[in-house]
């Protein structure tokens, strides 16, 4: 039986990219307008009673400290209780567990949650991802994200035979569906020799095989499930969701062909929402790194360990496959804006729930999707939410 | 009627310092063992479900983006959902609301609340508070905090008549309450002549108007109300609680005799918990500068507009007093560990409620203790969190 004590009855985002036109607050802005025009029976921005914002803010005019404290103006709701929820690239994901919580508690009954990011308005030296993947100066020299990942794909090569063209299956169908996303960064074509032969970044992953760095935001409007009916009559509730902690560091990892933490976080979102991985129609997963997706889609349950790869070059996770994955085009091609990303990935479950995902809409026949993120330099810490079109 | 779904079964913290000799997972484990050492009738740390750490981290190896996620491993519960709250100078009072609603929401039954915060270990040009006060490169060039605090107490003195002994009688109360505490960073008594003496800082704020920069820790243990007789037979619960934003930058404000977000969030707290200002026995409110108290005990309704600071000469807020104010010593005597300090608030109004405070004692007759901060460069959010002894 799914958890179901809160809806989400408003979801949008503004289009992913290079946004050094706007600022860090227009894009939250635009984004908490596309979530209030979402509502299918109206929604007044005053009736937030709460706000969560998802942001890692690095570096950005140094604000690191008061991230969440200039959206309430720039949304014109002044005012407003505003807590900055972060947790490393899962902080949008876990922005909408803790918003979701706050609606359960009874203690709000409309709640907000923004995630965005602004990540290109720094050089790559001075910027978020820099910071974040410093680490301790002992032990973390050289240690940025493209190397915190690509050990897991050699070691998943070693032990199970996964092959480049595996590895780029992953970008080739993930860019596939962000030609046909209108709100993704990057919207081309792309095929596995491109992949192949794009430069090294850190063997065996290429640049085709990293998301990009990537400016934008995401809302979602959360209610009390009561209180549904008051915004749509096509309500998509949260089923359940999973939090899990991992060493932060690499020498520190179990194993090198799993996230131990998307394993754990999987399990407690799948016991919250009382189904298995079966039931799920749909899913965005944490796809910073093509290994990454092949590494989710096994630590959730899809496949067998092992077959990740396998399974993506089959066709098995694209939008006609048996169980579509980032249908959104997912980080690889929508991008990937730290604090957005997670929120951004519960909006495109809420379309394809609501059947509003158009070229990209899935077939929802149990009714479930499921929403991942992994990260805390790189394995530290996963998010899971399972949202449902079932009551 | 109180709200009181939740309590606090636990809460301590380490002695506050410059803990050059302390990692930051070596603090938040030591706040953790002194929560878990202080519950009644025994608690294992593997009953924790969630934790909340409130922590700004800034510029500490630059892990400003993944800042609690090196806590679980550190108190030794690695897998544990974990998640970073940050709001300003309120991250600590923010997190304990927020860890209080996951437990309402039925989700989690016990959260631990950690605040830690490293202060010292970096140079004032590079730390923290120096990052935070930076703000847009355009409007702030030079508001450091006490820039961003004097002009309240320059009005304030305009309009009321307030005088740099009523400002000062701040500190001399606050340091005298922190020769009582154990946990007090600084403990020597100071006179009102040693404060108006003290080198000048920013007009009319000298030294000894200034909070200084502590590392510290501090932690507290929340249960289900139906689950605390589990704990412990003196259960603590949280009343209520409020939040409230405002324009974060100095030229934005309204007014600058009042904190307009301390004014919204403690309306907020007290309707919350059903009472008003007349019930509180005692307050942890935010003493950044010994103009901010002023302000605090205006803005939560102890005292008229205009009054603080000769009720603070008068001794109204002095332990004997009609209303003990910051018991513990403090903000400006025992220190002011961004992320630690609303924790360690709430943890002298958990000695105060439970009669355990020592030579601080008051007397707790109405059964309700508030406890209060302020921050986003200076004004920008307030949280309020009332807790009661009472059933």
């Amino acid at each position: 039986m799914s958890w179901n004590k809160v809806a989400v009855v408003g979801a949008g985002l503004i289009k992913m990219g290079e946004l050094f036109d706007q600022s860090y607050e227009q894009m939250a802005a635009g984004a908490f307008d596309a979530a209030v025009a979402s509502v299918d029976k109206g929604f007044e921005p005053t009736q937030v009673e709460a706000a969560f914002v998802a942001t890692q803010r690095g570096t950005l005019w140094g604000q690191e400290g008061i991230g969440g404290n200039t959206v309430p103006v720039a949304i014109g709701l002044n005012g407003i209780p505003c807590t900055r929820i972060e947790n490393a690239c899962p902080s949008g994901s876990d922005a909408v567990r803790v918003g979701a919580m706050a609606v359960a508690s009874g203690v709000h009954d409309v709640v907000l949650v923004i995630g965005v990011e602004k990540m290109r308005d720094k050089s790559t030296e001075e910027g978020l991802l820099s910071r974040a993947a410093a680490g301790h100066p002992i032990f973390t020299r050289g240690e940025t994200a493209p190397v915190l990942f690509a050990p897991f794909a050699t070691r998943h090569m070693h032990e199970f035979g996964t092959t480049r063209e595996m590895l780029a299956a992953v970008a080739v169908k993930n860019h596939h569906n962000g030609v046909l996303d209108p709100y993704a960064h990057f919207r081309k074509e792309i095929t596995i020799e491109d992949v192949l032969a794009s430069p090294p970044v850190c063997h065996p992953l290429h640049l085709l095989d990293c998301c990009p760095q990537t400016d934008g935001a995401a809302a979602v409007l959360l209610v009390s499930a009561e209180r549904a009916a008051e915004f749509t009559d096509k309500p998509v509730f949260v089923a359940g969701f999973g939090v899990a902690t991992d060493h932060p560091y690499l020498h520190e990892k179990e194993s090198f062909t799993e996230i131990k933490a998307t394993r754990l976080a999987a399990r407690r979102a799948y016991d919250m929402a009382g189904i298995g991985p079966d039931q799920i129609d749909s899913a965005e997963v944490h796809d910073c790194f093509t290994i990454t997706e092949i590494l989710d889609i096994e630590d959730l349950g899809f496949v067998a360990k092992g077959e990740g790869g396998r399974a993506t070059l089959d066709g098995e996770t694209a939008l006609d496959g048996r169980l579509p994955v980032n249908t959104s085009g997912g980080l690889l091609a929508k991008g990937h804006p730290i604090g957005a990303t997670g929120v951004a990935q519960i909006t495109e479950c809420w379309w394809q729930l609501r059947g509003e995902a158009g070229d990209r809409q899935v077939d929802m026949r149990n009714g479930f999707a499921l929403q991942h993120n992994a990260g805390g330099r790189g394995s530290g810490v996963s998010v899971v939410n399972i949202l449902t079109n079932r009551n």
